[in-house]
């Protein structure tokens, strides 16, 4: 297969600090559609150098691994839904249900997020440095760091244990809903010939049941 | 690498039924033990022909990919977790706690399980044919069609649309509460440093709480 030389940005080599901040920019770019459009599995080392334009040697100066692009990529998902949930918690009406809804729509919004949830434990978090999931964890719990705080504003009947574990298990759902909702062409195909077949077709529908759900759980408890 | 041309069953070529499904039996065996060994996510086709003692060309003659291997046992450990889960659920005392808990147990008591409940809808059907895919559906079908009505009878509060839930989303919550309490080696040293980074270090005992608290959503729906 033939890459072309020049980057979208249109220079051969990138020499000055700004056009290296751009071109690595660039990459996060590139990956970033390609998941949306194609699923983060899909997603090849090869197609992301393809879709920038550069080598793949090229792009290894700036990133350890593919991994570590959507480690990077995970780390700003998780400070840009937390800024979200915060804003959008600090407006929810006072009924548990209404912060149950808050918290699994924000999480339904960032189709990429929903889907690295997944792929940071399961790869990513295994094919990069120490140092990149360290950086990683940090913006996980600069995120539980504020949320939890603000779901306890919100819920003050549950204690900050509680509100770790609507955070945590809301995510582990999100992950796993998104699977379900997402099938492969094999188990589509099942499906299209039975619809019963399929179990959670309705993504945010299910997240938000189950928030709400788990959250009368806490409740409770 | 050389790869030895006799099994470890001691013959050179299957060419009786009975041979080739003592074969097939151990193609699984091994990848069984393998997947158990370093996690589902770890084991090669090559490595699975290494262990039983195969070409890989030969083992491809037994099954598609090494995806099939792999939705093949999840088929076994789908009827063998059913079975075990009507036995336990028939002599569970009364209150919900227990029926959570005896639902939680049955889970996780099957290692495989867990790991194939993740592996399943993100690699394991999307590369096999779509009859593969079929069995595989019937076998998660039928365990259901078992389990949710025994979950009923224990638990007479709940609808089936509950119990539907109850079972699907335990499933989702072992898959991502076991990738959790195995972490990446670079996790793993990350929470050597600051064990207050782990965020669920004891599977069984985070996979207890989850059931026991959705449940009680549920109840409070």
């Amino acid at each position: 297969m033939v890459v072309a030389m020049t980057t979208k940005a249109g220079f051969l080599r990138a020499r000055r600090p700004e056009q290296k901040q751009q071109r690595y920019a660039a990459i996060l770019d590139a990956a970033r559609e390609l998941a949306l459009r194609d699923g983060v599995g899909a997603v090849s080392l090869a197609g992301i150098a393809a879709e920038v334009g550069m080598h793949k040697s090229a792009l290894l100066k700036y990133f350890e691994t593919r991994e570590e692009i959507f480690l990077r990529l995970a780390e700003t998902e998780f400070h840009e839904w937390a800024a979200g949930a915060l804003a959008a918690l600090s407006t929810a009406g006072p009924e548990p249900r209404q912060v149950a809804d808050v918290l699994a729509h924000s999480v339904a919004d960032r189709p990429l997020f929903c889907q690295l949830l997944l792929y940071s434990p399961l790869t990513l978090e295994r094919n990069v440095s120490l140092e990149v999931v360290r950086a990683f964890k940090q913006a996980v719990n600069a995120s539980l760091q504020q949320v939890v705080p603000a779901l306890q504003r919100a819920l003050p009947a549950l204690d900050a244990e509680a509100c770790f574990d609507l955070f945590a298990m809301s995510g582990i759902a999100a992950a796993g809903l998104w699977q379900a909702a997402h099938p492969s062409p094999q188990v589509a195909a099942l499906h299209a010939e039975d619809p019963h077949m399929a179990l959670h077709p309705d993504f945010r529908a299910s997240l938000v049941r189950f928030v709400r759900t788990y959250l009368a759980g806490l409740l409770a408890r």
